[in-house]
This record gives C-alpha cells, sequence and structure tokens, in this order.
C-alpha cells in the first residue's frame, strides 16, 4: 500500500467482527449493497457493479426527502477478499467525468479471528478532501461500516 | 472501445507499415521509448515503464533548451500488441496527482499487412482538451508516430 504523503487522503478503520469474504460480498453484491452502503436515514435505490479492473459501478442514493443522487465509477483494482480500489474519475472504462472526486481504497485484513477493515479516500485536491470532511466523512463512513458489520454478521 | 460523447477527446490515427507488436515494443520499452517518443528536436531522456494495471510510468522530455520536463503516470490497461491505457491522474497506484490532465489509449489493429495506429487523448476539462490541442496534440503526435514507424520498422 502506497503510503498518502499529500495530505489529500481521509481514512476509517475498524475491527469488525466479520471474515473477510463476508464484507468483500457485501461490498460487491447489488443486493447486499443496497442493505448497508448509506448512513441511516439516506438509502440505496439501486445499485449495479462489475468488480474487476475497468469494471464500472452505478449507484443511487437518496436522502430523507427522496432527492437522488446518482454515482457513476470504475474499479481500478480488485483483489478477492482483500482490497476494492475504485474511482469517480471514470464514468466507464475508459472515460474521464465531468469532475474527479476521489478514489477509495477498501481492504480487509485477517486480525484475532476478527477483520481490520480500512478504507481510504483520496482526492485530487485538498478544498475536496476538506468538503468530504465536512460533509461527514468520518461520521457516515463510521455509521456505514457498523451496518456493513451487522450485515456481514447475519449472512 | 467506448466512444467518446463529452467532446473532450483528441484522436490521431494512421496507417503504419510496422507489425504490431514491433509498435507495442516501442510503446513500452524504456530503451526505445527515447528513440520516438517526443517530437525532434525535443528529446526524451529518461523514461522508465511498468506496463501492467496499476503499473508506473516516469518519462523525462526536454525541450531544445535542455529544460526537462518530468511526467509521473500509472497504466490503467494494457492487453500486449493490441491496446495500452495510461493516465497522469495518478503518479503510482493509487495516488492522484495534483492535476489529472488526460487519459491515454493507444490501440494497434491489423489493417492490410500494416498496422491501424490510433492514439486518442481524453481530458477531465474541454479547456484542457484545447489547450492540449493548441499545445500542437495533432502536428506533435503526427510526428512522433512517424518517428514511432521508422523505428519499428528497424528492429
Amino acid at each position: 500500500m502506497t503510503v498518502d504523503n499529500t495530505g489529500r487522503e481521509l481514512v476509517l478503520t475498524r475491527l469488525l467482527d466479520a471474515p473477510r469474504d463476508k464484507l468483500f460480498k457485501c461490498w460487491t453484491d447489488p443486493e447486499l449493497i443496497k442493505q448497508w452502503f448509506t448512513p441511516a436515514p439516506w438509502s440505496t435505490l439501486h445499485a449495479e457493479t462489475d468488480p474487476r479492473t475497468g469494471g464500472s459501478s452505478y449507484i443511487v442514493m437518496a436522502d430523507p426527502d427522496g432527492n437522488e443522487y446518482p454515482n457513476r465509477g470504475v474499479y481500478l483494482e480488485v483483489v478477492e477478499n482483500e482490497k476494492i480500489v475504485f474511482t469517480d474519475a471514470f464514468t466507464q472504462a475508459w472515460q474521464p467525468s465531468d469532475k474527479p472526486f476521489f478514489t477509495g481504497i477498501i481492504t480487509f485484513e485477517d486480525d484475532g479471528g476478527k477483520t481490520r477493515y480500512t478504507a481510504r479516500a483520496r482526492h485530487w485536491t485538498l478544498e475536496d478532501k476538506e468538503n468530504h470532511e465536512k460533509m461527514g466523512f468520518h461520521e457516515g463512513w463510521g455509521k456505514c461500516a457498523e451496518q456493513l458489520e451487522a450485515l456481514a454478521k447475519s449472512l
């Protein structure tokens, strides 16, 4: 894992009580994504995934008032049960998006019978990183990690 | 190949009198890159490549006065003798760069004993595409295509 030296990274890490393969499945199966991907009372209305290098993702989130937020992205690197790297810098392979906001790096590591879950968000600008933080990155991704853990445990 | 529908693409295509595998080698072998990659009287002082998904590239170009222009990038997709996709949006896997400028898509197709060579440059902004064009994209990449053809024929 390349260490960030730009100051444009946000990191969330949790020790989750669920095995790596089930967490990976929650991250890649569209039907499961809809059950944990947005911090309640937000919701995930729709999810499409193609978890391999160059594969597309399309996720539509909704706020409590029903306003929809569609997100297109591309997977850059996927190692089953270990690592998922994706970005909104492309809408599909390889079409630059209107606004590259961040690249997400998700890793799953065995840790004493549980899983060390780490989610990194690396941004192209410091302003975007700061905005992401103000939008509630730590609270939102933290709540999602709890939802993810609960779902993975139930599988 | 996804068709561009953003208006932010520049395309150069040529029928080159050299086989695909030699053109691919010229695009990926550092010692060969130094011989054709910049339109004379510019030069390529240094080249490092790792042509696979997530591999890094580092190329230093120089203008006729000796001013150096280092370029770091990452390969997004490489199909031997067929296709090379790279971008300056990352400096390495997966570190966003300070300025995503373009993604290059290079394809080599058999065409009547020659090779249809197509180089696409897809940008994140219309301004960057226009600047790239004003910097002499068509002339520069055209001259490089001639240098590439001459070198590949000589191998």
